[in-house]
Order: C-alpha cells, then structure tokens, then sequence
C-alpha cells in the first residue's frame, strides 16, 4: 500500500510518498512543485496540476492525504489556498485516486502526539519515524506526516467499515 | 471571438457564453453545473471539472472570464470557495484556453453602470444587453455579466498592447 500526502499552497507545494510494509512505514520519496510568484495564478495552478500529476503518475500511489487546512488569518490567503488544494484535489482524483483529508490538529497528534506541536518538531518526527537521513524541507515534511496519519488511520477505518 | 464566463462555487457553478460580432454581442448559451451537497469536497470538485470540460469543448470559446470573488465573510468560506474557482481555473487553463479575471466591482460597473447593483439589476441588465427571453439563472447571470465585461475591456486591452 502506498500513500502520497500533499501539503498544498500557490508558492510551494510538499509531497511525500511513503509504502505500509506490515506494520511498517517506509520512507519512498519527498520534495516539491514549486511555482513561480511572477506568473499569474492559472499558470501557477497549472504547474501545481501538472508537477502533482506526473508525480502521481511516476510513483502510482493507491491512495491521497492533504492535509484540510484552516487558515484563520484572512478570507483572501484562504481564497489563494483554496485555488492550491483544490488543485492538488483534483490532480489525484483525474486520475482515480481517493483523497482522505485530515485536520492540522489530526495530522500533529498522529505524529508527534500532541495537536500544537511546531514545524520543527514535526519535521523532527517525520524524520525519526521514516528514518531519514536528514530533515526533509518543512513543506516536504508536512507532506509526509499528513501521509503518516493516513497511515495510522487506516487500520482503523477499516475496522469501522467492517462494522 | 467567443468568450465564456464562468461564477464558480462548490454548490452551483454558473457558465454563460457570448459571441463578439463586430460591435454587438450574441447570447450562445447559459446554464449551470450543479453538484450535490451529500458528495465529498473531491467528487464535487470533480464534478465541476468534468462539467465545465464538456462545455468549453462543446462550444470552443477563445478566451475564459471568471470573477474574482472576495468574500469578506470568512476564512472557511472563502477557502471551500477557492476550491471551486482554481477548478474552474484549471479546465480552461487546462485546454490551453487564457483565463482573465475581474472584480465583482469590475463585472457590475461594466453591465450595470455602477458597482454596488443588486445580483437582481444584474439579472435585468443581462436580459435587456443579450435580448434574452427571460432573466437567466442568478449564477448563469453573473457568468454572462462576466463576459460581457470582458467583452468590453477587450478593445482597451489591445490599444494598451499595441501602444
């Protein structure tokens, strides 16, 4: 089983891709599709489909996390978000591929145990748990705790689904 | 030249289609993509990708006009809302057609004369501009106020060009 996470946004887009071997996780690939602040947003959009898409291709992943980002701050960087996550949406599921979405809070808890944890922390557990050899760049890492905690949920929807 | 308008949102996404024919404009086609509400945000998303593709490919338009919305609201709102609008986005961009955007001032300034018009004097307008038999659709409406605004602003947009 293979899952890819994405943690999507207009400038940067994480990805990570991680493989469930028995009770383990394995660690597959991570990086970004980054875009360009001078194009206008349909061209952004555009290369964030279109990086996703052949990343989705390349590795033929089973199954899709993003993380459901809630952006207090203003309705107009939540708008330019949506544009990005909405993208990475629909990358995966032109291709067939299911999308699970989990919460920040989710995410965090999933891998570092507690929902308020920091970047930094969480880019440390991703680390340990997949055994990397280094930090994965902070959207990359974010990329594979959403892939993590899909992981981890996993076992246990399955359990509800079989009732 | 034949523009297509598009007022996207995760619900009902409203198109309408108009043809420049000299200095007059010619009503093609309007209607709506309509999602249901019991779908998960990526089938809905798909709906309106799949939706919006069968009509640019149906009806060829040159050139794609959406709004671009801000809804001073709230944060959750307007993130669920980009969802809608990056996907609209990407069908055209998609099929190679270029995206140009307008604000919703923009749009009401350009069919009603004056910013602040009611969604209503909007749905009027439209009928009396495109000799409709009957007001269109509220989305359907303001995807053909959309157009007919960049209808207008094209001329302006090639002097600038050429200088």
């Amino acid at each position: 089983m293979r899952i890819l996470g994405i943690d999507p946004g207009t400038g940067i887009t994480g990805y990570g891709i991680i493989d469930i071997e028995g009770n383990r996780l394995r660690h597959v690939d991570n990086g970004i599709v980054r875009t360009r602040s001078s194009d206008a947003l349909p061209l952004r959009l555009k290369a964030i489909y279109d990086g996703l898409s052949a990343i989705l291709t390349e590795f033929s992943p089973q199954e899709v996390a993003v993380e459901q980002v809630f952006l207090a701050k203003n309705p107009r960087a939540a708008l330019t978000l949506g544009h990005a996550r909405g993208t990475a949406v629909l990358a995966a599921v032109n291709l067939g591929i299911s999308v699970h979405e989990y919460s920040a809070l989710q995410v965090k808890s999933a891998v570092v145990g507690y929902g308020h944890a920091s970047k930094q922390q969480v880019q440390q557990m991703v680390k340990a748990l997949l055994n990397l050899p280094e930090v994965a760049q902070e959207d990359a890492a974010d990329a594979l705790a959403v892939a993590i905690c899909h992981a981890h949920s996993r076992p246990l929807k399955q359990a509800i689904a079989r009732g």
